[in-house]
């Protein structure tokens, strides 16, 4: 497609979402019989790209603007509570650094150079075995002579004793860094640790390049059918992942070859897409992926520009729609240790898992949630990234708004938490009614149309023309959303037995923002109406996860417990899937009952607005 | 050198040995001091290439002859005695072949396509863990549909579980090479081994390419004194061993893909140039290598043409000059339960490596030995394969000779057994005196002069022009040979505290051929005057070992052990070597009081002879 690379094509290629429309200047293209247009379009020369077959030389004009903008890197911002985190001091680091002095060899004592080193890094214990790489035995000599013995040598534990990676000569400072991953099919997260002290250096986010050949993990694996494609996306992977680590690491001075770890969170898709494993039979009935745990693997081979032999760790999955995003994410939370406590955790992403368990058990389920969360699909959504809005006021009268945007400045869009606050509010505010519908007849000039939609206008630009907008077909992509999450939760519940009352916590993990209003959260019905203080918002967990797994073993080891002891139970089978879908169609609910907090305060609302 | 590679340059490049000279034809050339050559050779325009600066274009012309010629390849001539090697029956292989039938998932049981065949594979016991290559998986998900689920998979026993090596669709054969390798200073020998049942199925050996760079190990080390030599020289050693492979594989049509495993046995010096590790101070005091037990590599990373991934594992040595081929060697011996009994190993190749112990103790010594009993270095001497004298009778007159040639048909050379058998002969019947000069007053057409060298004819050729011979120089090289090795074990024992009568066994190990006549080995004073049944010959134990390694764990994890035991004693700084050496310059010993039995027989034929 003569370098046009960055499309943004939801549908994969299966001539359903039109976005690759193009308008023929010249020249003669054939169209499938599935790919006619509507007349209108077709009047005008239009085609789908993906259901036309080029029958010689033609000239083409794009219908579609290149989605440069949509490429939004800058430093991020993920909530990493340190109370989340594993006690550092407490963590057995992964890797240290050694000054050591090894003495020379004699005629009486010539011991090989390897041995005289290990004799001294393990105090000539002889239990406590030592491993190496044969790039470090080949400057080893040069290295212990070049000052008297003196070198140092960077150390890693392992389950089965001590690895030496590098050795240099002199008492100098050496680094060993890794980094945390998080692949989501929306968005793709990068964290810089000092595997010395466990710190991290600097995060990153940036959209999966695979956005171009489909929005969700279905479309993705459709376009994976064959082996060129199923490469194609890993090179789109790889892609989105080395350009973040090279910006990660660039901005702190970091060099690549010192990037000696890697721990990767995903969901089953993602990861089979990154190691080339064909993902068709994740959506084909029963719905198996290849593998859920697998095998660490080095960098150079998984295709990452970091040192070639880091290990590269994938969190293990569950099953084909529940992967090890969800496990790694569940690593941020505090699992309950006795019977009693029964814990909901939901994972609001492109796709939407949710786990509830207890100290004993543990079931997943996911849908298909859209990533309207994550600003794709919203006309001014974005990431939660620097200029985004993450919290909004709307005055009663709708007149006024006040917005806080990440990185202070003029905004840029709108972030999850943004999203959410924005219904919530406008919900309140009575600007759109349960149904979705803006209302119109409100007297603020706030209420415009804009391309033929009802929009909501947050902002306008210099020249008074309406510059951030939610529109009508926003607010019904957010409500498909959340109705899609909050039916997930209320079936999972029905199917295990519990009923809302029973949970005694909630976490909520998602790219949403630093904060989530939890109150505006269950305004518009996309979390249950409970106490807000059973509500714990983990941000971005999967990454999170990721980084603890990263640093610490013994965590590393507690996720492998967490997927054995989780059962997966999918919901695309369940009849009444679709039934508790449409109640959620509503913001909160068709059924207020479920929502009665909500409900007195839009009562009250009404009145104090009447 | 314009192409040129193949010159054998036994002195690396010192300006000692002669064998580079070139003839300057035109152009201008400069020589180092140390470079002058005799006035006479000077004359004629003559310089070592080595010692030797070219100034602009210049002309040479070779004076030695390309050596292609050494390089005789064919299949060899290796005893591997049955009673040497482990009871197969009882060995748990390393490799098994299993026809499986992998059930479909279904919605109830919706586990992996790796679970479920782990499942199988392992009867689903958790206990059991089973690892993989992402190359397994990539396409486990379509060879496990292709055939209903099933497959024939490829399983290697490791010490932390099974390791999956493949997965093919339908009920096939499939199979699992090793090879075993034995580099040694002047000759390779390669086997190939089906993992499945430990069979031999073929065996290569020849010249070790790093010849045209030195001789011996110290030569090979002073070579390879920067990186790009020492690069150059491990390239020489995989050239020579990926031909072998190729032939040893070609030979019995079997994929090198299918090749997944090689155990390589060989001392210090070949070990770090075979893995680049620079060889330097190997022979700098206090002479120590940069490791004795190198990391098992993949093969792609060794070089080794054989399956990528294949595990190449190096026998572990014990010092600079007691390396992994000794302590494999000691693999093919019955080591002594008890005390009381003692043994001595004799490794005679290039370097002679001689080892002393009991069931509680074991010292080992080196001694530069030349490649004399490899054939190299003496005129008609070649390696015990196809066409070599492996035996040799000389009637009392001196006229007629009988001898046996390995595959039959018209020798070619003698090998190491024949040189030792015709040495004794003519020790025996007056051919030779005691000091190694040839008699040429016997009256027999054999005494001839050859290029003004004193030579015993053992065939002539069609014209009668002597094609097989022994000259004086042949003599008094294979007479340095034996004595380096008799002084060594003299030493050693005096060392210890021994004396002849304590041993119980001696162990000779040696390319010599299929089998060494102990009595001549005896009466040239190469062996100690014990009663024959003592000795036993064990031919290339180091390649044998490494056989016994590659196909047992069990014995894997022995060589361990015997390294771990093993003193290194090193006689180049015993003051009392020269002496034991100069002793052992004659024919048996200039002390003949150290052989009784030879003296007594030499008695008998001298008076038989009167």
């Amino acid at each position: 497609m003569a370098g046009i690379e960055d499309l943004h094509l939801p549908c994969g290629g299966k001539g359903t979402c039109g976005r690759c429309l193009v308008e023929i200047v010249s020249g003669h293209a054939e169209q499938t019989a599935s790919g006619r247009l509507h007349k209108a379009l077709a009047g005008q020369n239009l085609v789908m790209s993906c259901q036309t077959k080029v029958c010689d030389d033609i000239t083409v004009r794009l219908r579609q603007a290149r989605e440069s903008a949509m490429k939004v890197v800058g430093d991020s911002h993920f909530l990493i509570s340190e109370d989340l985190l594993p006690d550092r001091n407490s963590l057995s680091a992964l890797y240290r650094a050694e000054k050591l002095t090894v003495p020379e060899a004699s005629i009486e004592e010539h011991y090989s150079d390897w041995t005289r080193l290990v004799r001294v890094l393990t105090g000539s214990k002889d239990s406590i075995s030592v491993s190496t790489d044969v790039w470090v035995l080949r400057s080893l000599a040069d290295n212990l002579r070049e000052q008297g013995g003196k070198v140092t040598v960077l150390v890693q534990e392992e389950d089965s004793g001590l690895r030496v990676c590098e050795v240099r000569p002199g008492h100098v400072d050496i680094h060993a860094y890794g980094l945390a991953i998080d692949i989501g099919t929306t968005t793709v997260a990068v964290q810089l640790v000092d595997m010395l002290d466990g710190k991290i250096l600097g995060s990153r986010t940036s959209y999966n390049a695979q956005l171009r050949r489909g929005a969700d993990v279905i479309s993705r694996i459709d376009y994976a059918r064959n082996k060129q494609r199923l490469l194609e996306l890993r090179g789109l992977i790889l892609e989105t992942l080395n350009e973040l680590i090279e910006e990660v690491c660039g901005a702190v001075s970091v060099f690549r070859e010192d990037v000696r770890a890697a721990f990767v969170a995903g969901n089953t898709t993602m990861i089979h897409l990154l190691l080339a494993l064909p993902p068709r039979f994740i959506r084909e009935a029963p719905y198996v992926p290849t593998v859920n745990a697998v095998p660490g693997l080095p960098a150079g081979e998984v295709g990452l520009i970091i040192n070639p032999q880091a290990m590269v760790v994938c969190a293990p999955g569950v099953g084909s729609y529940v992967g090890g995003d969800i496990t790694s994410g569940l690593l941020c939370t505090e699992l309950p240790v006795n019977h009693d406590e029964v814990f909901l955790y939901l994972d609001i992403g492109t796709n939407g898992e949710i786990v509830l368990g207890n100290a004993d058990w543990m079931v997943a389920c996911a849908c298909s949630a859209g990533p309207a969360f994550e600003g794709s699909g919203i006309k001014c959504g974005m990431r939660a990234t620097g200029g985004a809005i993450e919290y909004i006021e709307i005055t009663d009268d709708a007149r006024y708004v006040n917005y806080d945007v990440i990185g202070g400045g003029k905004p840029v869009g709108i972030c999850g938490s943004g999203l959410i606050c924005l219904l919530g509010e406008m919900l309140m505010r009575g600007i759109v009614d349960q149904s979705g519908r803006l209302n119109m007849d409100l007297n603020t000039p706030r209420m415009v149309k804009i391309d033929n939609q009802n929009a909501f206008v947050i902002d306008w630009d210099l020249n008074g023309v309406p510059e951030l907008v939610i529109t009508e077909p926003d607010i019904e992509n957010l409500i498909r959303t959340k109705a899609a999450i909050y039916a997930a939760c209320s079936l999972i519940m029905q199917n295990v037995g519990l009923d809302w009352s029973m949970i005694s916590r909630v976490f909520i993990a998602g790219g949403f923002g630093r904060y989530v209003q939890v109150e505006d959260a269950v305004q518009i019905g996309l979390l249950p109406d409970l106490p807000y203080e059973k509500f714990t918002y983990i941000g971005n967990s999967a990454l999170t996860g990721a980084y603890i797994a990263l640093i610490s073993q013994e965590h590393r080891n507690e996720l492998a417990g967490i997927a054995a002891k989780m059962t997966y139970i999918d919901l695309s089978s369940d009849p009444h899937y679709m039934d508790a879908y449409l109640g959620a169609m509503f913001l909160p609910h068709t059924d207020m009952t479920q929502f009665p907090s909500v409900a007195s305060r839009l009562a009250a609302a009404k009145s104090a607005g009447n």
